[in-house]
């Protein structure tokens, strides 16, 4: 089998300018207040005006990478702007940790109780310091990467409902983020913190996290790292073990560590025989590793974020090792997500289909879907199109 | 239509006795540790060993009940002080709050955050005190019900995430369960307490929660009663308001107050056309009040609690007002519940089904589905078939 790498480059290449960015463009930028409204309906029309600063800050990082990548489009600056001054300006409390939500006009309503938005803000101005050389947004980025690593050992803080002591657990989220946060600040802080952070990461996640006899990635472990039976320890979510593959893999290119990125695409095809589901198609939100019920009502949900991000990771395995069990998956992976996720009528995905494959909301926007991973997606998906291309054509040059 | 009050008082009865009650007894009981597993697979066997305080405390209040209202058996009264005795031990913390979660030995888990283990714990012990006379059970009843009404306008207290000031709002669920929770300790109470609660209660749910124009119970509004458009203030869970209606029902007929009584018959049958999937039959768990999309992924499933609270409403309707609308509903109503809930083969209901009706969890329990709903509610239901057929006997003769 062989990936049809310039056909797919172009649809995906298409989505992203033709399609995904022109709708956040169009309906979602609050000019009036700054920011964005990320609560879009079917057809793009704003249903609540709510601010999630994860959503917030994804949006800015995105339009900054498309000014830094794809080149110099002014209007894709000024929506990056829009976003990062209304975050700048109200993002914040007197600490430096970043809220979790903000009404319309920028006013908190919910408390810093959550480090990922201090991740995806320290990436928006990482990338937003790039885009326009302002150091200030770098010297934000940096300040709130290093109010992160303060924050690591207890990320929630008192807002943790855990009692001390009794079942103390980790998270696979933060080390997971972090493999990826640090190349996007890469240019803001020192190598010897750079290369502490991916080797912190690295670790954790293929070392800690990651079981080989049950092959599966968990999403907590006890501190020591060791295995707990209880919900919380038996819960995984294929969907981010093959999201944090690709992360480890674009780790292992830049180290030109071989045995890393054999580990990541060995791990890749692992969770999705793992999380598929064989039934109906599509990869399952979460499963209990000894397949006991679960809490999460949504177990069996077929989630836009997770079909894009382990479409990256087939596609990045595929590239860096040439193994046809990748470009097998990735075909029956594309064929249905393309057939389920994007919305022909009206543009950009839908987010949540139930485990059918049936459209559950039919919006495009909300507390946790934004202008994020399916842009970044078919960027990536793209760009990685392109390089299995070149491969192939240098390939078969070679064989003539 | 008539409802044939014989033939369901005797099903629900038997339901209960020898199906429901014993595959609790059987399975649930720690004798070593105390408290109860509550995390049953479809067998009944244990899955998880956490022990969760809400379910902790529902089934030493059902078993005590239970001693209460249908004969002194001596094993009931056993599974009850099981319960009771780990949870005197090892729920509370020193300021008399109750823990949310613990483990299997009764060290705690998860902190106290939820007022809604204190509201459970004071109805357990208040039934304990009737069973045994014991005046200690009593008083930490009370004790318990006044450290609720003291933390009435805070509940979650430091684990309160949202930020003050900007979108204060009340929930739904505490005043409710009050006007439960109150006839439950009406002997432990002074009669001015018991008076002012009912009052605050019925109102709250009445005249704040309920929306004439809309006809639905909202689960949060603002401190001053006015909508909220926002996620949280346009959300409505139909179940929820159709369990405060019987809840209602019973204050209405204690304080012959035949206003009320009508008015919350007439919410119920509101709530049913409401809450009713008309494509799949069932009740939705979740609805947003302009039809916007949810943050609940679960919006769409059919739960046990809703529907068993659902017939209770409904036949407790029938029984005071004797709209033949009553009637009709009970009749779809127990149909879909009765073919799709219970387990034929091995006791006990599923909790949790998808939207079309297929079982999502095979599990009887979990950290929220205990020995609860499905016993109170068939308990109730047997009793009011009883009443409703007591009622249509005297028409009948009246009528000879």
């Amino acid at each position: 089998m062989m990936i049809d790498t310039d056909n797919l480059a172009n649809l995906y290449r298409e989505s992203l300018l033709d399609n995904v960015i022109p709708f956040w463009q169009t309906n979602s930028v609050d000019w009036e207040n700054g920011g964005y409204f990320t609560c879009l309906d079917r057809q793009g029309k704003v249903y609540d005006t709510d601010k999630f600063v994860w959503l917030q800050a994804r949006q800015v990082w995105m339009f900054s990478m498309l000014y830094n990548k794809l080149g110099k489009k002014q209007d894709w600056l000024d929506v990056a702007l829009a976003g990062a001054k209304f975050l700048e300006t109200h993002g914040r409390d007197a600490e430096g940790n970043w809220y979790f939500a903000l009404n319309r006009a920028g006013v908190p309503l919910v408390q810093p109780y959550n480090i990922f938005s201090d991740c995806f803000a320290a990436m928006a101005f990482g990338q937003l310091s790039e885009a326009t050389g302002v150091e200030e947004y770098g010297a934000l980025a940096r300040k709130t990467f290093e109010n992160i690593l303060k924050r690591r050992q207890n990320p929630k803080g008192n807002y943790a409902k855990g009692f001390p002591g009794t079942r103390n657990l980790k998270d696979f989220a933060l080390p997971m983020i972090l493999c990826n946060l640090v190349l996007e600040l890469e240019h803001l802080l020192d190598a010897s913190l750079v290369s502490e952070t991916i080797q912190y990461g690295v670790n954790e996640v293929m070392e800690i996290f990651y079981r080989p006899d049950e092959k599966v990635i968990l999403e907590a472990v006890h501190m020591d790292g060791t295995f707990s039976d209880s919900f919380e320890g038996r819960l995984t979510n294929p969907g981010h073990g093959l999201e944090a593959m690709w992360f480890i893999m674009d780790l292992a290119e830049r180290l030109g560590n071989k045995d890393l990125m054999q580990k990541a695409a060995d791990i890749t095809l692992q969770l999705m025989e793992y999380g598929w589901d064989k039934t109906h198609g599509g990869i399952f939100y979460f499963l209990d590793i000894k397949q006991k019920p679960l809490q999460q009502l949504e177990w069996d949900q077929k989630l836009w974020w997770v079909h894009i991000e382990a479409l990256i990771a087939l596609s990045k395995g595929y590239l860096h090792t040439g193994d046809e069990r990748f470009a097998q998956w990735f075909d029956k992976l594309h064929t249905y997500t393309w057939s389920h996720f994007p919305d022909a009528e009206f543009g950009e995905w839908y987010g949540y289909l139930n485990r059918r494959g049936e459209v559950l909301l039919p919006s495009k926007g909300g507390k946790w879907k934004g202008c994020f991973h399916v842009p970044r997606g078919l960027f990536q998906l793209w760009k990685t199109m392109e390089a299995i291309g070149e491969k192939q054509s240098k390939l078969t040059v070679q064989h003539k």
